[in-house]
């Protein structure tokens, strides 16, 4: 990392932890045996790739047996609709990836509150009675909303009996895609109720293009890849060793240490926020205000140019985002501003500000001045104030 | 890589290059950004990324834009078949992958000489009025017969032409699986004819789960994984970066030095195979005599339990296969050994040996001793001979 630069866009890629690149090291040279192959060398790749497995699924309360690894989150929200034939039920703030896969099938959009929160009440009147399929991310990936994901599987158990008593045989799960929410919050998939859960290595500080679909054992999978048969069958290829050895030490990193970097990132986040609305009482913070990860801030300057912030904030080092990577490069208003309904001209002007490994307290500080001075520019320069 | 160890399987996995894991170092660390946020750094990291697609493209003959970056070969296999609704023609030889994915559509299994080689006059006779995709690997995985990919894409271009003729507008393509071919023929897709061609970095010294479908602009791809948008709308997921980076590297390396080293490796290939033969002159070689990779080696010792050999081996550091990763550790006898004839009694006895960077004349000359010494023990042991 640049020393000069000051990242605060955790949310789009995180740097590889120095202790998962160690780990994956071996299995990038001496051990890069293929985990299939029948000798002892490979056999013991084989048995690190499975231990690896069983930490990753650890650490969320399952089994190695439950979870098929993917080539990152895109891939595993892909298998679980892949899985399913009928109804789905998404919401208007979930990522292109789930929002591509459901229109796959029938599916019904629900709305979310203004701050970016889903009512379980709504999913509930959405279910019709040949829903399959529930999906609902625990935390926004650009506002940071955390959503009442318990509550939002009552639901989905609620009709599960329902069908039960008569005589349905509809399964219907509930999927969400944790993936922003993994280095903070608790995961553990019987505490959030999910049948289903999605997990991406690169946003904890894992390599990209590593992820993992858990399935309950009720859920029944259907592979998307096949082939030689990885995997239990459910996604075929080599697998691969040493990303998936990266991924499991970065889960088990940001498990140990999840509860006191969330601590941390609340205070930097919460002190740029404090400062950042001080300077201008007409900003507005989005995503919701005790339900959001501690990482996240969402701010918008109404009438500034959020484009133009962001040259002058790179020029000086600082580097944002306008909205998540995916859509901000597209020259499209973000769907999830629509979605809890900024008016153009406020949702034109927004930051998104994420925190993690690489900020701390001088960064954020020097940061939020350099943010000011930014955003006093643009309005001078547009005479708005 | 242990120094005791002589490795005999380059076609199961090879270990990654260290100029390859070099290049990609830099984009696990220092340039880890997303290569869809809009900062100049992620830019750069944009461009690096559009550059390797740019190198790996070139050595094949072909543009950047009409390769779809995958997690590895199967991956690749299946978004071809996807992308197609037809009929399929493959041979029975193919690799699993292959022959899973044939399986979702109406297909037709043509069969192999006792070469492993396809004859082009079977492929036109199983091409139906709706066929629209024959997939031929370059190379066999198990046997290394090299096909002749050329006459088989006559054989297509003469049924489009018949259907163009007739005012038929359903499409014909012919992809190739090249995997184990790349670093030793000449892969070039215009040489070779191909409208479709899936790559495989960690054959040739490239990280695991990093692959390519190259399609004509002919060819219209229907993405399996929908999401962001990444590879032009083809396959979404933020891109592997390192991966490909690593892909670049790796497949630079093996266009440059792909004859020198398919000379080297003929050479070892051959020398071993005299003396295997001269020790045991009721061996049976298989795959083709001339059109064969220069690493294969696929050697059969009748009535001999090919696995004892292969335990024998590996405690004396040799590690072969004795079929494809893929189907070795299942139990189920080899489908390409079945294809091409051989007796069970024959096709028990089998020890596939394949060449590659580990390799040279020191290592194989011990091999081979090695080899005769253990074959011999089993002889003994079971009184055959």
């Amino acid at each position: 990392m640049n020393k000069e630069v000051i990242y605060l866009d955790h949310a789009a890629a995180t740097p590889v932890d120095r202790k998962v690149l160690a780990a994956m090291q071996p299995f990038l040279s001496d051990a890069f045996y293929n985990p299939s192959a029948p000798y002892a060398p490979a056999i013991e790749v084989r048995k690190a790739y499975e231990r690896a497995k069983q930490t990753i699924a650890s650490t969320f309360g399952a089994s190695a047996d439950d979870i098929v690894m993917t080539a990152g989150a895109t891939e595993s929200i892909n298998l679980a609709f892949h899985s399913i034939s009928g109804h789905v039920v998404v919401t208007s703030i979930e990522h292109h990836a789930v929002l591509e896969a459901a229109k796959r099938h029938e599916h019904t959009v629900v709305e979310v509150d203004g701050k970016g929160m889903v009512d379980p009440e709504v999913v509930r009147r959405a279910i019709r009675d040949d829903t399959e399929l529930v999906s609902v991310a625990l935390a926004n990936n650009e506002i940071g909303t955390v959503q009442p994901l318990r509550a939002i599987a009552e639901v989905v158990k609620t009709e599960r009996e329902k069908r039960l008593q008569q005589g349905s045989d509809v399964p219907i799960y509930l999927h969400t895609d944790a993936s922003q929410g993994v280095g903070q919050l608790d995961v553990h998939v019987s505490r959030l109720g999910v049948d289903l859960m999605t997990l991406n290595a690169a946003k904890i500080y894992g390599p990209k293009q590593v992820g993992l679909l858990w399935a309950a054992h009720s859920v029944s999978l259907q592979p998307q890849i096949n082939g030689g048969g990885q995997e239990r069958g459910l996604r075929s290829g080599t697998e691969n060793v040493a990303g998936v050895i990266g991924f499991a030490k970065a889960i088990e990193l940001a498990a140990e240490h999840r509860v006191h970097e969330a601590e941390r990132l609340r205070k930097l986040r919460d002190d740029m926020q404090v400062k950042l609305l001080e300077a201008f009482p007409e900003a507005v913070v989005s995503g919701h205000p005790k339900h959001r990860l501690a990482s996240y801030l969402h701010i918008s300057f109404p009438s500034v140019d959020a484009e133009r912030v962001l040259f002058i904030l790179e020029s000086s080092g600082v580097l944002v985002a306008t909205g998540s990577a995916c859509a901000a490069n597209k020259g499209t208003r973000s769907h999830v501003l629509e979605a809890i309904g900024l008016e153009p001209s406020v949702a034109d002007g927004s930051l998104r500000i994420t925190l993690g490994h690489l900020s701390d307290e001088t960064t954020c500080r020097k940061a939020v001045e350099l943010i000011i001075e930014a955003v006093r520019r643009e309005y001078s320069r547009t005479g708005v104030l």
